[in-house]
């Protein structure tokens, strides 16, 4: 087809996006964390478990079920921004905060609503920065995936994926193995620490987020490179005291 | 706010998805493959260079600019399956291709039109399954990058960023760096091979993603877990036959 205008100014002005069917466009954003879980054994009491947020929703569609917190992304906003004003409302942390775009999901059907594609981020943070509880709605839920399928648990209360509204069972369980096979190559689970720690607390990250346990010596090699000593101690629970250490930049 | 409705269908009848502006969503694929140049040395005559397939614009915006083939998503359709199908008119290769997605770009102005989203692609093909040459307005173009700029070659046409619509020239390097980073840790680069190769082949086509020489005995001892010997040879251009091998499954 040989083209109708002669500058592209020209073809813009006649140029009408509303002549075809548009997607609506959403954020949503995987907030993961590593907490202390009180465990039945008072020697592990600071065990660390892997944490995702998720709000329960209070309007239609799958209202009541839960999901990740997300909204749709303006016109003139890119889904970045989106994605940090959405991190920013739910936990107050919003600068200095890892985070990457996790995938994009558009499965014809994945909103009764209409035909909607979700860009979906991966936030990861450090509990301890965040200055206020969750919202009324939202909660933290120890994550894992039990054959394959994911479990969330967060005090009396379990989910399994058809708790989850959406597809959103399918987009935690993507972050989750991106999260895996980053933390083999990348330094990626330090986002997720305090400044100082101790070896222990950060191999008790590498099995939360891998969902297994490391044989310690061997852990203990593959960071050896990665840490730096501060030269001071943390008393542990009927432990002896443990050096702490930081992020080797 | 409370619900106005008290069921989800009687939500879903009231809901008006154009009472939000939305964005027009693309599919563009970045058609990844190695293929043989011509060296100016006789005994290099079949050493493999890294190239991209572009399409020259026939039409506004960025007319005359080369672009990724791509196109609308279809409101009944996969950002996937329009990858397929274009990926289908541009080379007639389409299933047992490797296919991934990349990454979505969504700056606000990247096309002049409207906001435009691009869910980006990555396909790898081995050139030696293509039946036909690329379509008229389609070339395949030598990547690489210099000083962190993308420096494209077909024949005598030389291409610099500046010579691509939209923010292609972004999607293509952000396709090498992706491309180089999973070469290093998955077997993605046998999805260019052919089915029998040398192991200088093989070596070539590392070199020519990653853009730079590799040491032959350390490269070999990497890969070795990765491949089969075939027990045939091949008679390569003034050099003593050559092993052929294949990818272990």
């Amino acid at each position: 087809m040989p083209n109708k205008y002669k500058t592209e100014s020209e073809f813009l002005t006649h140029y009408n996006a509303a002549d075809f069917d548009r997607p609506s466009v959403t954020a949503d954003i995987l907030i993961f964390s590593v907490s202390s879980a009180v465990g039945e054994n008072w020697r592990r009491a600071n065990k660390k478990s892997f944490s995702v947020l998720l709000v329960r929703r209070d309007d239609w569609p799958d209202l009541g079920k839960w999901n990740l917190p997300g909204g749709f992304v303006g016109i003139r906003e890119t889904a970045i921004r989106a994605a940090r004003r959405i991190l920013d409302n739910e936990t107050g942390v919003k600068d200095n905060v890892y985070l990457e775009q996790l995938y994009t999901f558009d499965a014809i059907a994945r909103d009764p609503r209409m035909r909607v594609i979700s860009i979906a981020y991966m936030a990861l943070i450090d509990k301890s920065r965040l200055h206020h509880a969750a919202a009324p709605n939202a909660r933290w839920f120890d994550a894992r995936l039990q054959s394959g399928k994911l479990i969330l648990q967060s005090g009396d209360l379990t989910l399994k994926e058809s708790d989850l509204a959406f597809d959103h069972a399918e987009i935690i369980k993507t972050g989750i193995l991106r999260l895996r096979n980053k933390i083999e190559y990348t330094d990626i689970a330090f986002d997720m620490m305090p400044r100082e720690f101790t070896l222990g607390e950060l191999q008790q990250v590498y099995e939360a987020i891998l969902g297994r346990a490391l044989p310690t010596a061997a852990f203990r090699r593959t960071i050896a490179g990665k840490v730096a000593a501060t030269g001071k101690t943390q008393v542990g629970f009927g432990h002896r005291p443990s050096m702490l250490f930081r992020r080797k930049k």
